[in-house]
Protein backbone atom coordinates (compact mmCIF):
# COMPACT_ATOMS: atom_id res chain seq x y z
CA UNK A 1 0.00 0.00 0.00
CA UNK A 2 1.36 3.50 -0.51
CA UNK A 3 -0.05 6.93 0.47
CA UNK A 4 -2.55 8.58 -1.34
CA UNK A 5 -1.06 6.79 -4.85
CA UNK A 6 -3.66 9.45 -6.78
CA UNK A 7 -1.00 11.81 -6.14
CA UNK A 8 2.71 10.59 -6.57
CA UNK A 9 5.14 13.08 -4.12
CA UNK A 10 7.72 14.28 -6.51
CA UNK A 11 11.12 12.83 -6.15
CA UNK A 12 12.67 16.00 -6.26
CA UNK A 13 10.80 16.56 -2.53
CA UNK A 14 11.82 13.68 -1.15
CA UNK A 15 15.37 14.01 -2.34
CA UNK A 16 14.78 17.40 -0.43
CA UNK A 17 13.83 15.77 2.82
CA UNK A 18 16.66 13.91 2.36
CA UNK A 19 19.31 16.44 2.45
CA UNK A 20 16.90 18.27 4.53
CA UNK A 21 18.03 14.80 7.25
CA UNK A 22 21.63 15.55 6.77
CA UNK A 23 21.80 18.72 6.93
CA UNK A 24 20.04 18.12 10.25
CA UNK A 25 22.16 15.40 11.36
CA UNK A 26 25.51 17.30 10.67
CA UNK A 27 24.29 19.89 12.63
CA UNK A 28 22.99 18.17 16.08
CA UNK A 29 25.73 15.13 16.25
CA UNK A 30 28.55 17.78 17.22
CA UNK A 31 26.58 18.58 19.90
CA UNK A 32 25.77 15.65 21.15
CA UNK A 33 26.75 14.65 24.91
CA UNK A 34 28.77 18.02 24.93
CA UNK A 35 28.22 20.22 27.79
CA UNK A 36 25.18 22.52 26.15
CA UNK A 37 22.97 25.14 27.66
CA UNK A 38 18.99 24.01 28.14
CA UNK A 39 16.04 26.29 28.27
CA UNK A 40 12.87 25.78 29.02
CA UNK A 41 10.28 26.53 26.01
CA UNK A 42 6.83 28.14 27.27
CA UNK A 43 5.03 24.51 27.83
CA UNK A 44 8.27 23.31 30.13
CA UNK A 45 9.95 21.28 27.46
CA UNK A 46 13.34 21.82 27.04
CA UNK A 47 15.34 23.11 23.73
CA UNK A 48 18.97 23.64 22.76
CA UNK A 49 20.65 25.39 20.17
CA UNK A 50 20.92 22.46 18.74
CA UNK A 51 17.60 22.09 17.91
CA UNK A 52 17.59 25.81 16.91
CA UNK A 53 20.52 25.59 14.73
CA UNK A 54 19.34 22.23 12.72
CA UNK A 55 16.02 23.56 12.04
CA UNK A 56 17.87 26.83 10.34
CA UNK A 57 19.73 24.85 8.65
CA UNK A 58 16.78 22.67 7.10
CA UNK A 59 15.20 26.28 6.91
CA UNK A 60 17.51 27.82 4.80
CA UNK A 61 17.65 24.86 2.08
CA UNK A 62 13.78 24.96 1.56
CA UNK A 63 14.28 28.62 0.67
CA UNK A 64 16.40 28.33 -1.25
CA UNK A 65 15.24 25.10 -3.47
CA UNK A 66 11.28 26.29 -3.11
CA UNK A 67 11.00 29.67 -1.67
CA UNK A 68 7.13 29.79 -2.39
CA UNK A 69 6.58 26.74 0.09
CA UNK A 70 5.65 27.50 3.23
CA UNK A 71 7.12 25.85 6.82
CA UNK A 72 6.04 25.04 10.36
CA UNK A 73 8.81 24.19 12.83
CA UNK A 74 9.03 23.86 16.18
CA UNK A 75 11.67 25.97 17.08
CA UNK A 76 11.72 28.96 14.48
CA UNK A 77 7.57 29.09 14.02
CA UNK A 78 5.38 29.69 10.48
CA UNK A 79 5.89 31.26 7.20
CA UNK A 80 3.64 30.62 4.45
CA UNK A 81 1.53 28.34 5.95
CA UNK A 82 -1.65 28.92 3.55
CA UNK A 83 0.94 28.30 0.67
CA UNK A 84 -0.08 24.71 -1.37
CA UNK A 85 3.52 23.06 -0.42
CA UNK A 86 4.06 23.02 4.01
CA UNK A 87 7.10 21.56 5.43
CA UNK A 88 7.31 20.64 8.85
CA UNK A 89 9.88 20.38 10.54
CA UNK A 90 11.09 19.01 14.00
CA UNK A 91 14.92 19.24 14.24
CA UNK A 92 15.18 16.83 17.80
CA UNK A 93 11.80 15.20 18.32
CA UNK A 94 13.16 13.48 21.81
CA UNK A 95 15.00 16.83 23.03
CA UNK A 96 14.88 14.99 26.76
CA UNK A 97 16.64 11.46 25.72
CA UNK A 98 19.25 14.29 23.86
CA UNK A 99 19.84 15.98 26.96
CA UNK A 100 20.29 13.03 28.86
CA UNK A 101 23.29 11.33 26.21
CA UNK A 102 20.71 8.79 24.89
CA UNK A 103 20.86 8.29 20.79
CA UNK A 104 16.90 7.84 20.89
CA UNK A 105 16.26 11.09 19.33
CA UNK A 106 15.01 11.98 15.54
CA UNK A 107 14.77 14.66 13.24
CA UNK A 108 11.10 14.40 11.39
CA UNK A 109 10.64 16.38 8.08
CA UNK A 110 6.91 16.29 6.76
CA UNK A 111 5.33 17.48 3.64
CA UNK A 112 2.21 18.91 2.83
CA UNK A 113 0.20 19.15 -0.10
CA UNK A 114 -2.71 21.25 0.60
CA UNK A 115 -2.69 20.05 4.26
CA UNK A 116 -2.88 16.66 3.56
CA UNK A 117 0.73 15.11 4.57
CA UNK A 118 2.32 13.59 1.35
CA UNK A 119 6.02 12.87 2.44
CA UNK A 120 7.52 11.80 6.00
CA UNK A 121 11.15 11.52 7.09
CA UNK A 122 11.95 10.00 10.51
CA UNK A 123 15.78 10.39 11.01
CA UNK A 124 17.59 9.02 13.70
CA UNK A 125 21.01 10.65 13.76
CA UNK A 126 23.09 9.04 16.41
CA UNK A 127 21.09 5.96 15.84
CA UNK A 128 22.04 5.45 12.00
CA UNK A 129 18.24 4.80 10.62
CA UNK A 130 16.21 6.42 8.87
CA UNK A 131 12.82 6.17 7.23
CA UNK A 132 10.45 7.66 4.23
CA UNK A 133 7.45 7.48 3.62
CA UNK A 134 5.90 9.23 0.47
CA UNK A 135 2.92 9.23 -1.77
CA UNK A 136 3.10 6.60 -4.17
CA UNK A 137 5.96 4.40 -3.06
CA UNK A 138 6.31 2.68 -0.29
CA UNK A 139 8.17 3.25 2.68
CA UNK A 140 11.81 2.72 3.14
CA UNK A 141 14.12 2.29 5.97
CA UNK A 142 18.29 2.99 5.44
CA UNK A 143 20.30 2.10 8.20
CA UNK A 144 23.66 0.49 8.65
CA UNK A 145 23.69 -2.24 6.12
CA UNK A 146 21.76 -0.65 3.36
CA UNK A 147 17.78 0.40 2.27
CA UNK A 148 15.01 -1.86 1.92
CA UNK A 149 11.16 -1.67 2.05
CA UNK A 150 9.73 -0.92 5.16
CA UNK A 151 6.57 -3.10 6.50
CA UNK A 152 4.24 -3.34 9.29
CA UNK A 153 3.62 -7.00 10.30
CA UNK A 154 -0.17 -8.24 11.03
CA UNK A 155 -1.19 -8.98 14.71
CA UNK A 156 -5.12 -9.53 14.99
CA UNK A 157 -5.73 -8.35 18.11
CA UNK A 158 -4.60 -5.95 21.28
CA UNK A 159 -3.68 -9.27 23.48
CA UNK A 160 -1.17 -10.09 20.63
CA UNK A 161 0.42 -6.32 20.68
CA UNK A 162 3.88 -4.92 21.48
CA UNK A 163 2.44 -1.54 22.55
CA UNK A 164 4.65 1.52 23.04
CA UNK A 165 4.21 5.08 24.47
CA UNK A 166 6.32 7.32 25.27
CA UNK A 167 5.43 7.71 28.89
CA UNK A 168 2.75 7.44 31.30
CA UNK A 169 2.66 10.79 31.85
CA UNK A 170 1.90 11.84 28.31
CA UNK A 171 -2.19 11.56 29.21
CA UNK A 172 -3.67 14.47 30.20
CA UNK A 173 -7.42 14.12 32.49
CA UNK A 174 -9.24 10.98 31.37
CA UNK A 175 -7.28 10.48 28.21
CA UNK A 176 -4.68 8.56 30.89
CA UNK A 177 -7.36 5.74 32.21
CA UNK A 178 -8.31 5.28 28.11
CA UNK A 179 -4.86 4.54 27.19
CA UNK A 180 -4.45 2.66 30.80
CA UNK A 181 -7.47 0.19 28.96
CA UNK A 182 -5.23 -0.34 25.81
CA UNK A 183 -2.07 -1.09 28.17
CA UNK A 184 -3.79 -3.22 30.58
CA UNK A 185 -5.13 -5.64 27.39
CA UNK A 186 -1.27 -5.15 25.26
CA UNK A 187 0.91 -7.99 25.46
CA UNK A 188 4.00 -6.19 25.76
CA UNK A 189 3.45 -2.82 27.01
CA UNK A 190 6.70 -0.86 26.60
CA UNK A 191 7.48 2.90 27.48
CA UNK A 192 10.19 5.37 26.19
CA UNK A 193 9.70 5.09 22.11
CA UNK A 194 9.48 8.86 20.98
CA UNK A 195 9.38 8.75 17.51
CA UNK A 196 11.70 5.44 16.71
CA UNK A 197 8.74 3.78 17.99
CA UNK A 198 6.80 4.60 14.75
CA UNK A 199 9.39 3.45 12.56
CA UNK A 200 9.72 -0.07 14.52
CA UNK A 201 5.99 -0.16 14.08
CA UNK A 202 6.32 0.97 10.21
CA UNK A 203 9.58 -2.09 10.08
CA UNK A 204 7.02 -4.76 11.68
CA UNK A 205 8.21 -5.17 15.58
CA UNK A 206 6.09 -3.11 16.94
CA UNK A 207 2.44 -3.34 16.97
CA UNK A 208 0.83 -0.56 18.44
CA UNK A 209 1.65 3.20 19.85
CA UNK A 210 -0.79 5.25 21.49
CA UNK A 211 -0.08 8.51 22.46
CA UNK A 212 -1.65 12.05 23.51
CA UNK A 213 -0.50 15.74 23.70
CA UNK A 214 1.53 15.93 20.72
CA UNK A 215 2.33 18.76 18.75
CA UNK A 216 1.61 18.64 15.03
CA UNK A 217 5.57 18.88 14.30
CA UNK A 218 5.61 15.46 16.10
CA UNK A 219 2.80 13.20 14.35
CA UNK A 220 2.79 14.47 10.86
CA UNK A 221 5.94 13.64 9.72
CA UNK A 222 4.89 10.02 10.62
CA UNK A 223 1.81 10.00 8.76
CA UNK A 224 3.03 8.79 5.39
CA UNK A 225 5.69 6.71 7.12
CA UNK A 226 3.19 4.84 8.53
CA UNK A 227 0.17 4.71 5.83
CA UNK A 228 3.30 3.88 3.20
CA UNK A 229 4.09 0.70 4.71
CA UNK A 230 1.14 0.03 5.26
CA UNK A 231 -0.44 0.22 8.21
CA UNK A 232 -2.89 3.14 9.84
CA UNK A 233 -2.35 6.15 11.55
CA UNK A 234 -5.53 8.59 12.90
CA UNK A 235 -6.45 10.73 16.24
CA UNK A 236 -8.22 8.34 18.78
CA UNK A 237 -11.99 9.27 17.12
CA UNK A 238 -10.17 6.99 14.12
CA UNK A 239 -10.13 10.39 11.85
CA UNK A 240 -7.37 11.48 9.84
CA UNK A 241 -4.62 13.00 11.11
CA UNK A 242 -4.15 17.17 9.83
CA UNK A 243 -3.20 20.85 11.17
CA UNK A 244 -5.97 20.82 13.20
CA UNK A 245 -6.09 17.11 14.90
CA UNK A 246 -5.95 17.49 18.95
CA UNK A 247 -2.53 15.75 19.14
CA UNK A 248 -4.07 12.53 20.45
CA UNK A 249 -2.56 9.51 18.24
CA UNK A 250 -3.03 5.64 17.45
CA UNK A 251 -0.91 3.93 15.06
CA UNK A 252 -1.27 0.36 14.11
CA UNK A 253 0.62 -1.78 11.52
CA UNK A 254 -2.61 -4.30 11.15
CA UNK A 255 -5.78 -2.37 10.70
CA UNK A 256 -7.95 -4.96 12.76
CA UNK A 257 -5.37 -4.22 16.31
CA UNK A 258 -6.23 -0.37 15.53
CA UNK A 259 -9.84 -0.93 15.25
CA UNK A 260 -9.88 -3.18 18.46
CA UNK A 261 -7.39 -0.42 20.27
CA UNK A 262 -9.76 2.41 18.82
CA UNK A 263 -12.81 0.39 20.84
CA UNK A 264 -10.89 0.89 23.93
CA UNK A 265 -9.73 4.15 24.05
CA UNK A 266 -13.39 5.20 23.40
CA UNK A 267 -14.99 2.91 25.96
CA UNK A 268 -16.25 4.37 29.02
CA UNK A 269 -15.08 3.57 32.52
CA UNK B 1 36.97 6.87 42.80
CA UNK B 2 37.43 3.13 42.69
CA UNK B 3 35.90 0.49 43.24
CA UNK B 4 37.51 -1.48 46.77
CA UNK B 5 40.79 -0.25 45.49
CA UNK B 6 42.52 -2.30 48.42
CA UNK B 7 41.99 -5.65 46.65
CA UNK B 8 42.64 -4.59 42.87
CA UNK B 9 40.46 -6.94 40.28
CA UNK B 10 43.26 -8.82 38.32
CA UNK B 11 43.45 -7.76 34.98
CA UNK B 12 43.29 -11.04 33.52
CA UNK B 13 39.54 -11.13 34.60
CA UNK B 14 39.12 -8.02 33.03
CA UNK B 15 40.61 -9.18 29.64
CA UNK B 16 38.83 -12.41 29.92
CA UNK B 17 35.00 -10.03 30.60
CA UNK B 18 36.21 -8.26 27.65
CA UNK B 19 35.98 -11.71 25.95
CA UNK B 20 32.84 -12.79 27.14
CA UNK B 21 30.94 -9.54 26.12
CA UNK B 22 32.76 -9.91 22.39
CA UNK B 23 31.70 -13.55 22.43
CA UNK B 24 27.62 -12.60 23.85
CA UNK B 25 27.68 -10.04 21.04
CA UNK B 26 28.65 -12.40 18.40
CA UNK B 27 26.36 -14.30 19.22
CA UNK B 28 23.45 -12.03 19.25
CA UNK B 29 23.96 -9.58 16.81
CA UNK B 30 23.13 -12.29 13.76
CA UNK B 31 19.32 -12.79 15.74
CA UNK B 32 18.56 -9.01 15.91
CA UNK B 33 15.89 -8.24 14.02
CA UNK B 34 15.09 -11.37 12.70
CA UNK B 35 12.27 -13.83 12.66
CA UNK B 36 13.19 -15.65 16.30
CA UNK B 37 10.67 -17.84 18.52
CA UNK B 38 9.91 -16.55 22.27
CA UNK B 39 9.32 -18.06 24.96
CA UNK B 40 7.88 -17.52 28.09
CA UNK B 41 9.66 -17.98 31.58
CA UNK B 42 7.83 -19.07 34.64
CA UNK B 43 8.75 -15.35 35.78
CA UNK B 44 6.17 -14.65 32.62
CA UNK B 45 9.25 -12.64 31.14
CA UNK B 46 10.39 -13.87 27.67
CA UNK B 47 13.80 -15.80 26.26
CA UNK B 48 15.05 -16.85 22.54
CA UNK B 49 17.49 -18.33 21.49
CA UNK B 50 19.86 -15.50 21.29
CA UNK B 51 19.86 -15.25 25.42
CA UNK B 52 20.33 -19.25 25.71
CA UNK B 53 23.07 -19.20 23.06
CA UNK B 54 25.07 -16.18 24.20
CA UNK B 55 25.19 -17.55 27.74
CA UNK B 56 26.47 -20.60 26.59
CA UNK B 57 29.16 -19.17 24.74
CA UNK B 58 30.16 -16.59 27.74
CA UNK B 59 29.97 -19.91 30.20
CA UNK B 60 32.66 -21.77 27.80
CA UNK B 61 34.73 -19.33 28.08
CA UNK B 62 34.75 -18.91 31.36
CA UNK B 63 35.04 -22.93 32.10
CA UNK B 64 38.08 -23.22 29.69
CA UNK B 65 39.99 -20.59 31.17
CA UNK B 66 38.79 -20.79 35.26
CA UNK B 67 37.51 -24.38 35.27
CA UNK B 68 37.36 -23.74 39.29
CA UNK B 69 35.18 -20.20 39.23
CA UNK B 70 31.62 -20.61 39.52
CA UNK B 71 28.95 -19.43 37.16
CA UNK B 72 25.24 -17.62 38.01
CA UNK B 73 23.58 -17.05 34.42
CA UNK B 74 20.25 -16.03 33.81
CA UNK B 75 19.07 -18.60 31.17
CA UNK B 76 21.50 -21.56 32.55
CA UNK B 77 21.33 -21.17 36.28
CA UNK B 78 24.24 -21.74 39.09
CA UNK B 79 27.51 -23.68 38.96
CA UNK B 80 29.84 -23.48 41.93
CA UNK B 81 27.99 -20.60 43.50
CA UNK B 82 29.76 -20.90 46.55
CA UNK B 83 33.52 -20.68 44.41
CA UNK B 84 35.54 -17.72 45.37
CA UNK B 85 35.04 -16.18 42.56
CA UNK B 86 31.57 -16.29 41.15
CA UNK B 87 30.58 -14.96 37.22
CA UNK B 88 27.41 -13.18 36.80
CA UNK B 89 25.73 -12.85 33.23
CA UNK B 90 22.72 -11.67 31.80
CA UNK B 91 23.25 -12.17 28.21
CA UNK B 92 20.22 -9.89 27.25
CA UNK B 93 19.37 -7.83 29.49
CA UNK B 94 16.18 -5.92 28.26
CA UNK B 95 15.27 -9.07 25.82
CA UNK B 96 11.62 -6.85 25.47
CA UNK B 97 13.70 -4.63 23.49
CA UNK B 98 15.78 -6.53 21.90
CA UNK B 99 12.29 -8.68 20.41
CA UNK B 100 10.77 -5.43 19.74
CA UNK B 101 13.48 -4.81 17.25
CA UNK B 102 15.00 -1.93 19.49
CA UNK B 103 18.84 -1.88 20.00
CA UNK B 104 18.93 -1.02 23.53
CA UNK B 105 20.11 -4.19 25.00
CA UNK B 106 22.73 -5.21 26.95
CA UNK B 107 24.72 -7.79 27.96
CA UNK B 108 25.71 -7.96 31.45
CA UNK B 109 28.74 -9.45 33.30
CA UNK B 110 29.79 -9.57 36.70
CA UNK B 111 32.24 -11.12 38.87
CA UNK B 112 32.06 -11.66 42.70
CA UNK B 113 34.78 -12.27 45.19
CA UNK B 114 33.62 -13.80 47.77
CA UNK B 115 30.73 -12.58 47.42
CA UNK B 116 31.46 -8.96 46.73
CA UNK B 117 31.33 -7.66 42.86
CA UNK B 118 34.22 -6.50 42.08
CA UNK B 119 34.16 -6.64 38.34
CA UNK B 120 31.37 -5.58 35.95
CA UNK B 121 30.51 -4.64 32.24
CA UNK B 122 27.51 -2.96 30.47
CA UNK B 123 27.67 -3.98 26.94
CA UNK B 124 25.49 -2.91 24.42
CA UNK B 125 26.06 -5.27 21.18
CA UNK B 126 24.09 -3.13 18.83
CA UNK B 127 24.46 0.01 19.86
CA UNK B 128 28.59 -0.12 20.16
CA UNK B 129 29.28 1.22 23.84
CA UNK B 130 30.83 -0.43 26.35
CA UNK B 131 30.90 0.12 30.08
CA UNK B 132 33.65 -1.87 32.73
CA UNK B 133 34.08 -0.98 35.97
CA UNK B 134 36.21 -3.14 37.98
CA UNK B 135 38.21 -2.72 41.23
CA UNK B 136 41.44 -0.79 41.65
CA UNK B 137 40.69 1.36 38.56
CA UNK B 138 38.01 3.62 37.38
CA UNK B 139 35.26 3.00 34.82
CA UNK B 140 35.66 3.21 31.43
CA UNK B 141 33.71 3.58 28.68
CA UNK B 142 33.88 2.40 25.31
CA UNK B 143 32.40 3.46 22.06
CA UNK B 144 32.76 4.49 18.20
CA UNK B 145 35.36 7.50 18.76
CA UNK B 146 37.39 4.96 21.14
CA UNK B 147 37.34 4.41 25.34
CA UNK B 148 37.93 6.66 27.80
CA UNK B 149 36.96 7.43 31.24
CA UNK B 150 33.44 7.10 32.66
CA UNK B 151 32.86 9.86 35.33
CA UNK B 152 29.72 10.89 36.99
CA UNK B 153 28.17 14.25 37.42
CA UNK B 154 26.82 16.51 40.38
CA UNK B 155 23.99 16.91 41.09
CA UNK B 156 22.77 18.42 44.27
CA UNK B 157 19.27 17.12 44.53
CA UNK B 158 16.19 15.20 43.12
CA UNK B 159 14.73 18.14 42.44
CA UNK B 160 17.50 19.11 39.59
CA UNK B 161 17.62 15.27 38.58
CA UNK B 162 17.10 13.27 35.16
CA UNK B 163 16.01 10.26 36.61
CA UNK B 164 15.51 6.63 34.72
CA UNK B 165 13.57 3.62 35.63
CA UNK B 166 12.46 1.16 33.13
CA UNK B 167 8.87 0.83 33.32
CA UNK B 168 6.40 2.35 36.32
CA UNK B 169 4.71 -1.23 36.18
CA UNK B 170 7.83 -2.36 37.73
CA UNK B 171 7.03 -1.47 41.19
CA UNK B 172 4.76 -3.87 43.26
CA UNK B 173 2.62 -2.95 45.86
CA UNK B 174 4.22 -0.27 48.47
CA UNK B 175 6.51 0.45 46.34
CA UNK B 176 5.11 2.28 43.46
CA UNK B 177 4.29 4.97 46.02
CA UNK B 178 7.83 5.06 47.18
CA UNK B 179 8.82 5.31 43.55
CA UNK B 180 6.15 8.42 42.74
CA UNK B 181 7.42 10.27 45.65
CA UNK B 182 10.98 10.30 43.84
CA UNK B 183 9.33 10.73 40.26
CA UNK B 184 7.34 13.77 41.12
CA UNK B 185 10.07 15.62 42.55
CA UNK B 186 12.78 14.78 39.46
CA UNK B 187 13.10 17.46 37.19
CA UNK B 188 13.02 14.92 34.05
CA UNK B 189 11.63 11.56 34.87
CA UNK B 190 12.27 9.24 32.14
CA UNK B 191 10.84 5.60 31.44
CA UNK B 192 12.94 2.82 29.44
CA UNK B 193 16.21 2.78 30.10
CA UNK B 194 17.03 -0.66 30.77
CA UNK B 195 21.17 -1.36 31.64
CA UNK B 196 21.92 1.51 29.53
CA UNK B 197 20.70 4.19 31.77
CA UNK B 198 23.20 3.17 34.47
CA UNK B 199 26.13 3.07 31.76
CA UNK B 200 24.76 7.09 31.15
CA UNK B 201 24.71 7.89 34.92
CA UNK B 202 28.13 6.74 34.85
CA UNK B 203 28.94 8.85 32.15
CA UNK B 204 27.32 11.76 33.68
CA UNK B 205 23.99 12.36 31.60
CA UNK B 206 22.01 10.80 34.07
CA UNK B 207 21.15 11.80 38.33
CA UNK B 208 19.32 9.02 39.04
CA UNK B 209 17.97 5.32 38.48
CA UNK B 210 15.31 3.90 40.43
CA UNK B 211 14.00 0.27 39.86
CA UNK B 212 12.81 -2.81 41.12
CA UNK B 213 11.97 -6.67 41.32
CA UNK B 214 15.54 -6.87 39.18
CA UNK B 215 17.51 -10.40 39.89
CA UNK B 216 21.07 -10.65 40.68
CA UNK B 217 22.18 -10.85 36.90
CA UNK B 218 20.01 -7.50 36.45
CA UNK B 219 22.08 -5.26 38.93
CA UNK B 220 25.03 -6.86 40.44
CA UNK B 221 27.37 -6.23 37.02
CA UNK B 222 25.86 -2.64 37.71
CA UNK B 223 27.62 -2.45 40.66
CA UNK B 224 31.62 -1.94 39.88
CA UNK B 225 30.64 0.49 37.03
CA UNK B 226 28.54 2.72 38.81
CA UNK B 227 30.90 3.14 42.09
CA UNK B 228 33.96 3.22 39.62
CA UNK B 229 32.74 5.77 37.86
CA UNK B 230 32.59 8.06 41.08
CA UNK B 231 28.79 7.05 41.66
CA UNK B 232 26.57 5.34 44.57
CA UNK B 233 24.32 2.29 44.27
CA UNK B 234 22.63 0.51 47.11
CA UNK B 235 18.95 -0.69 47.42
CA UNK B 236 16.45 1.41 48.59
CA UNK B 237 17.15 0.94 52.71
CA UNK B 238 20.87 2.02 51.37
CA UNK B 239 22.68 -1.08 51.99
CA UNK B 240 25.46 -2.75 49.73
CA UNK B 241 24.11 -5.01 46.75
CA UNK B 242 24.80 -8.62 46.97
CA UNK B 243 23.15 -12.27 45.82
CA UNK B 244 20.83 -11.82 48.96
CA UNK B 245 19.40 -7.89 48.01
CA UNK B 246 15.62 -8.12 47.26
CA UNK B 247 16.03 -6.65 43.72
CA UNK B 248 15.25 -3.11 44.66
CA UNK B 249 18.12 -0.83 43.38
CA UNK B 250 18.89 2.75 43.80
CA UNK B 251 21.83 4.37 41.48
CA UNK B 252 22.97 7.95 42.01
CA UNK B 253 25.94 10.12 40.37
CA UNK B 254 25.93 12.08 43.55
CA UNK B 255 26.40 10.70 46.76
CA UNK B 256 23.86 14.22 48.38
CA UNK B 257 21.27 12.94 45.54
CA UNK B 258 21.44 9.56 46.33
CA UNK B 259 20.56 10.39 49.56
CA UNK B 260 18.14 12.64 49.49
CA UNK B 261 16.12 10.12 47.47
CA UNK B 262 16.57 7.31 49.55
CA UNK B 263 14.43 9.46 51.95
CA UNK B 264 11.72 9.87 49.75
CA UNK B 265 11.90 6.33 49.12
CA UNK B 266 11.78 5.54 53.15
CA UNK B 267 8.91 8.38 53.74
CA UNK B 268 5.59 7.06 54.71
CA UNK B 269 2.72 7.97 53.07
Amino acid sequence: MSVGAETPCPEAFVALAERLADAAGAVVRPYFRQPIDVAQKPDQSPVTIADREAESAMRALIAAAYPEHGMVGEEHGAERSSAEYVWILDPIDGTKRFISGHPQFGTLIGLLHNGAPILGVIDMPMMGERWIGAAGRSTTHGHADGTGPSRVRSCADVGHAVLYATSPHMFPGDDFQSFERVRRRARQPMYGGECYAYGLLASGFVDLVVEATMGVYDYLPLVPVVVGAGGTITDWQGAALGLGSDGRVIAAGDRRCHTAALDLLKASG
